[in-house]
């Protein structure tokens, strides 16, 4: 069985990753390490300088994962910046600011950065397109409420609970990273 | 008379500071300078990193300016990244997120870095409190025409015209710098 870590300080995707990852015989460990990100509006930018630093801390086989909500009539907000968004306005703020909006497609992006001893940090994307809901809906975390992926039967992320993790953006990054990781 | 670099893309910033700047005897010529912005909640710490770099491309006494328009009743939003929130949802978006919101204070916040050779970069700040506007209020650019700093009469920064650069959380920030710089 391979092991690394998940640098991240979410339990919520720790979770997540440990199920798909261990469909692939990958046994995850969760580590907090304090990361400077880099402000940029490329997401694998972001995640792979943290890689970097996250391997050089750890001297271990280490990934990290950025995702955002890219939001087509929002010109891409909030993009890069879905934590700190999340953190001040919310699901409640997004969904005023698409209020009497009609083009409602978002593409949630999900950035898998890899490091280990031997490499540079390599990246992994999944994309998964949808829709932004008119209201919350569903119980969950992150914007999972208003998140409806396309061919869900018009559920949102939340709603789809457990099913979620079959077809998410996380997933298909992960996926990518895994069926390489398990190839080497 | 004393020379400095501001590194700078925004003309508009370079203009303003350059006014100020010339009261205290400084001449600042404008550089563009590609910096990779650190991602913080903090802008004293994206300043003073860009500062560094930007010295080290230019080898010459430089400022780095950032501000950023800090809402109370949205927790800060868009704060240290106000220039993304600009690009993508600009006025309107704030302007909507506002709707039917009661409290309208806000702080417009400007950081100065400045580096040169024999100093780690130093951080001048300056800040203006404020009200959001319910529209858009004289023609400029930025969140001035949606930034009413107090004592203003009510008028926003936009509609304050060439008076902004006398009560501008900038001119602060650039007065507190250039009495520092002009007494070394």
């Amino acid at each position: 069985m391979k092991q690394l870590y998940f640098v991240t300080s979410n339990e919520n995707k720790f979770k997540e990753a440990g199920k798909i990852l261990s469909n692939y015989g990958i046994h995850v460990y969760m580590k907090k390490v304090e990361l400077i990100e880099k402000q940029s509006d490329d997401p694998a930018l972001i995640a792979s300088s943290k890689a970097r630093d996250a391997w050089k801390a750890l001297r271990n086989d280490v990934i990290v994962e950025d995702d955002g909500l890219f939001i087509d009539a929002l010109q891409g907000f909030p993009g890069p910046y879905s934590a700190f968004v999340y953190k001040t306005i919310s699901n409640e703020g997004v969904l005023k600011l698409m209020n009497d909006v009609t083009n409602r497609n978002a593409t949630f992006l999900s950035v898998i950065a890899h490091c280990s001893r031997n490499f540079a940090p390599i990246i992994f994307k999944g994309a998964v397109k949808g829709k932004i809901s008119k209201k919350l809906r569903g119980r969950s975390w992150g914007y999972d409420p208003i998140f409806i992926p396309n061919n869900s039967g018009g559920l949102t992320y939340a709603e789809l609970k457990s099913k979620k993790n079959m077809i998410s953006h996380r997933r298909l990054a992960l996926e990518h990273f895994a069926e390489w990781y398990t190839s080497i």
